[in-house]
């Protein structure tokens, strides 16, 4: 059973045009998961909808929480990716559980998009990689604590 | 020939990771064509890339000045949503040319965006609809001067 | 009020693992048209779903019948490419309404297809048309009778 | 560096309407691979392009020599799905490189295909899995010789 909580970011973002401006919508992954054919085996949970830039350090302790409380072992988190990484650094408190952030530079509901990879991605990442806590983004995993996201070059890398 | 005249708007809007933004970019209409079969028999031309409410009168002269100095008597106007209706109105002083105005309410490079459809449409008003200046939008041709945007039934209504 | 009727052909195709080909699904229409934010105003019915190249006199017979029953006066008809033009010649004996065929070379399903655009090229030239029978492919529209499908640069072109 | 072999299935397949079926076409990967954000870091070589009903020993044997030419200790094999364990079992003579072999359902040129998640599944599990031979399919991780697709339920299983 694999543990999915959601906090926002660009790969759940959507366009209202009431206000021509692109807001956190609902989460686009149970409906990605089901085109891929898995239909069960995760439980989902959306903790917040929010703009990684907007996360405080109140949020970054609810999501610790969560995971804490959480009776998997396997915990795929799907956040913003400008602070990505320092939600990563809270979570590393947390020794015994095998947790993945992944996110994604353009909006899932986008024609092309890096979301779905990334969440294909971070799938195989959960199940396979041992307790600790890894971002998983460009193809690449990282751990928590050793990476930072390189906003020109628009890719994570290791520090 | 048909003379394609872009201004902007939601339909060519780009999410931008860098400031978690929707911008408008590149026009998608030539690459939208050419997957629709359409290879010639137009020009396109950019003539600015604003989100409409940012449109003053000297945009709309513009636009005016460009449709009227066109040698085509046929005319596809891309333009956002919130002022198309005041643009059409501008645009209502050119009588001898068959204006048609179109855009969307979600961006063309999202999965589920009316865009297509509408360029089809207008794409077909412009070829059949005699000399006037009419929008384009949600199925329904409309003509300039007697037409509103219904923000919250983001659909578009005669007045 | 448009009628709307389907008889399969490539605009309607699904790809069935099972049998590693791709046969005609349901109408992605009514879908395909409330993206474009159209939820009301025409009716669809599904006549057949023949690949065009399987259909004989009597389906063309079929669908000149419904036509003809139809209380609407504007009838579009979504249709195979392979046999578009041998349909509307048929139709062509019916002389007091608007009917225009269209299809795709693509499936609507695929991520980059003509369908959509030819949708709402199509749903423009059965509202702005007189009575008449009509066929609406790249971007262009043909009077029934004068038309044939050019296979090999895949367009259809005036005979 | 991570060696990918394409050798066909219905993961690249392409809609020709000439003939109205359904054929294997140039692969998506690098172009799905570039949405990803992944430039570098692979090397993409076209062993075939078949049906995988249609591979048989002969083809079998030339991805296996192909694997075992190749410098990578990391490889990557698209494959149809009707055989992939059939392969799997012969690529398993290999005993000191990760293998993995994934494909689609559903092609990748569809609007909803489970392509591009299983690339992204199968990028990670060809970087963390032990040299071995595997099917990542479905979101799961299968060994070589211990699995088998299920048609009716559409989903690769364990035997």
């Amino acid at each position: 059973m694999i543990q999915i909580f959601t906090t926002g970011g660009t790969i759940d973002k959507v366009y209202f045009d009431a206000n021509s401006a692109f807001e956190v919508g609902d989460s686009l992954l149970p409906e990605l998961l089901s085109e891929s054919n898995i239909h069960e085996g995760y439980r989902l949970r959306e903790l917040m909808r929010k703009d990684s830039l907007e996360m405080n350090d109140t949020d970054r302790a609810a999501v610790l929480q969560a995971a804490t409380e959480s009776d998997c072992d396997r915990i795929l988190v799907t956040h913003g990716t400008d602070t990505m990484a320092d939600t990563a650094a809270v979570l590393a408190a947390l020794k015994d559980k095998t947790i993945v952030l992944t996110g994604a530079m353009q909006p899932a509901r986008m024609r092309r998009s890096d979301a779905l990879f990334n969440i294909g991605f971070a799938w195989a990442a959960v199940q396979l990689l041992p307790p600790g806590v890894y971002l998983a983004m460009n193809g690449e995993v990282f751990e928590a604590g050793a990476v930072r996201k390189n906003l020109k070059a628009q890719r994570f890398e290791r520090t």
